[in-house]
């Protein structure tokens, strides 16, 4: 199926996982897919360049930092966010629920939206259900996501389903607010580590037959156990035919738990965030790259990593580069830990395309040890 | 004339003003030059692929950094220098001693060499003529300097003397002490503001034959007046048939200032530092892209660049970029401030060769006023 607003073709199965592909207004994302951060219309270090050299199909950007810096006009007045961050590609944007609700005392909230205080300089600013559309259609992004409301974990019963209430209101009125058929809107589903909730959030969002859907509230100090329970049990309560986006997911362990219980799209900030505090992930197990044992370690941080600082760099040199406080390391890492992102989705996709999926989780699970967790 | 330790042809001249071509063991070097600075084995921000699409012919390094970290046996078990750092062009490291005699209260000089301690843990350490030397031979750099007494400016006539005698004394033993075709060692001519000590330093180097020689001891807080007259009184007394290196320079302004008293090597770490700050080099003019005036601005940084960041970026996308504290910025910013001063360097090197050096200095020193200066 093809939608106007971002169709996802359902390749096979094995299992819950999928294999898929989501075509956006710019290019098809392969998916499973993980999508770099790139939250001020930056990933961290890299360029458009930089993340093509690896494939990246869609990365992510968010509504709460770009709508106070530098802030709709600008990003209009140079001809939208693909324009004015040079990325042809496709772009995802986070609807800002989960930054405003992590301001707290900075918040206030009503049925109508949420107001609050900006982190920069304190001015006051209101996210609507509406206003959030029309700045993400503003920029011309390839994927939206609907306002929600996210609650601290762990909540009250009470506390959870309201927040279900208000995200399934909203997101009605997100989608009653398009203009715009190049912008697919995404839902997403809340209701913490109650199934009872998620099931009614579900329940609820599906019935507005919206291109796509997310998985929020999780990957913010549940277990591990948790995420991985509520996330598939979420993910089986969503249509076959859209896409499914678990948001803030994560470490190679959680992706591939995610895969298996049926999740087609995931972003997160670890790679990035690891890569410039000198920790290199690996399929299996990561590095400390400025552990004394690197520092004459002629080797690749991966020799199974094609990527081209692995193809290029000892850890021996990205050690130094870390010790001496040097701006290339964390570029170097960033690009490594992305680039390992992408060929182990890429190779997930293969294995699920080739009826090997179980054969490669568990031989992927079976190493994934504490090391990889966040 | 190409000689075993690194041969210079002098092609053309105008003036004082020299075309010439550097030979070393990592190929070729087309000059007028400027060498990026790779301090710790890394041009900040910047990759070995960044600095060959500019052409960048030969970085420099500096022996004081390395020595403390990595240290000689890092590097040595990696390779060497261009194996550690993935650079397959020319290196010249700096001998130390600029950095040496910046330590102030931290050393002690003598005949024999100065003793330091580190800045960075406070161990003891020693460089001689012939420690230098050898720890240079096996980075395996294409250019050595010779280790050399700075003295800061303002000083006593009597401390500029005893500088340039320890200089000559030093240089020669380090002339002496050299074991490595492929390494060839530059000597460093002292002597501050004073005419006739520059003109004894020169004198007393050039007996020694060196395949190179540097104007050391400027660029350290004196006019741009003194510099100017004192770097053109120097390359005077420097033979013809060798390559002239002005240490610690430059700016736009002083880089053609030097051209045209007879330079044909510069080094600085300006450009870099300013991308890190947010200043963007012009030929004629620098923007600082924080400014409130470039954060709509659709253009490019210098719209007569064909840097990649220029064919790519605008100054409002760049402009937010420094705002945010987002590290894409510095990283693009020095790109680009070290490919304008390649291509800088290309276009004098042009005018030269076709006559126009005149015209092409007179064009930009007419509007290189105060903002291109450190």
């Amino acid at each position: 199926m093809i939608a106007e607003r971002g169709g996802f073709a359902l390749h096979v199965r094995e299992g819950a996982a999928r294999r898929g592909t989501l075509t956006l207004a710019h290019g098809s994302v392969e998916t499973p897919a993980f999508m770099p951060v790139g939250t001020a219309a930056t990933v961290k270090g890299l360029t458009p360049d930089d993340l093509r050299e690896f494939d990246t199909r869609i990365l992510l950007a968010n509504t709460y930092h770009l709508w106070l810096r530098p802030g709709r006009e600008t990003i209009e007045a140079l001809g939208g966010l693909h324009a004015f961050m040079r990325w042809d590609r496709n772009i995802l944007t986070d609807s800002g629920g989960f930054q405003v609700f992590s301001l707290e005392s900075r918040r206030e909230l009503s049925d109508s939206g949420v107001r609050f205080r900006s982190h920069l300089d304190g001015s006051e600013h209101e996210f609507t259900p509406e206003t959030v559309v029309a700045f993400q259609e503003a920029l011309g992004v390839d994927v939206a996501m609907a306002l929600d409301v996210c609650v601290k974990l762990p909540a009250a019963p009470g506390a959870i389903d309201e927040a279900v209430r208000l995200t399934t209101a909203w997101a009605e009125r997100s989608a009653a607010a398009r203009t715009r058929t190049a912008t697919a809107l995404f839902g997403i589903v809340q209701g913490g580590l109650d199934e009872h909730a998620r099931e009614r959030s579900a329940r609820d969002l599906v019935r507005l037959d919206l291109p796509g859907y997310a998985i929020g509230g999780l990957s913010v100090g549940e277990s591990r156990a948790d995420l991985h329970r509520v996330s598939r049990f979420t993910a089986a309560l969503l249509p076959e035919d859209k896409p499914r986006y678990l948001m803030g997911v994560g470490t190679v362990r959680d992706m591939l738990a995610g895969i298996d219980g049926g999740i087609d799209l995931f972003d997160c900030v670890y790679p990035t965030r690891c890569g410039r505090n000198g920790r290199a992930l690996g399929r299996r197990e990561d590095l400390n790259i400025k552990g004394a044992a690197y520092t004459r370690d002629p080797r690749p941080i991966d020799e199974s990593c094609g990527c081209s600082v692995c193809t290029t760099y000892s850890r021996a040199y990205l050690s130094h580069l870390f010790r001496a406080g040097e701006m290339l390391g964390p570029r170097l890492l960033s690009y490594h830990n992305l680039a390992l992102f992408s060929q182990l989705m890429a190779e997930a996709r293969e294995a699920i395309e080739t009826g090997r999926w179980a054969a490669f989780r568990d031989d992927h699970l079976d190493d994934a040890g504490p090391s990889s967790s966040a």
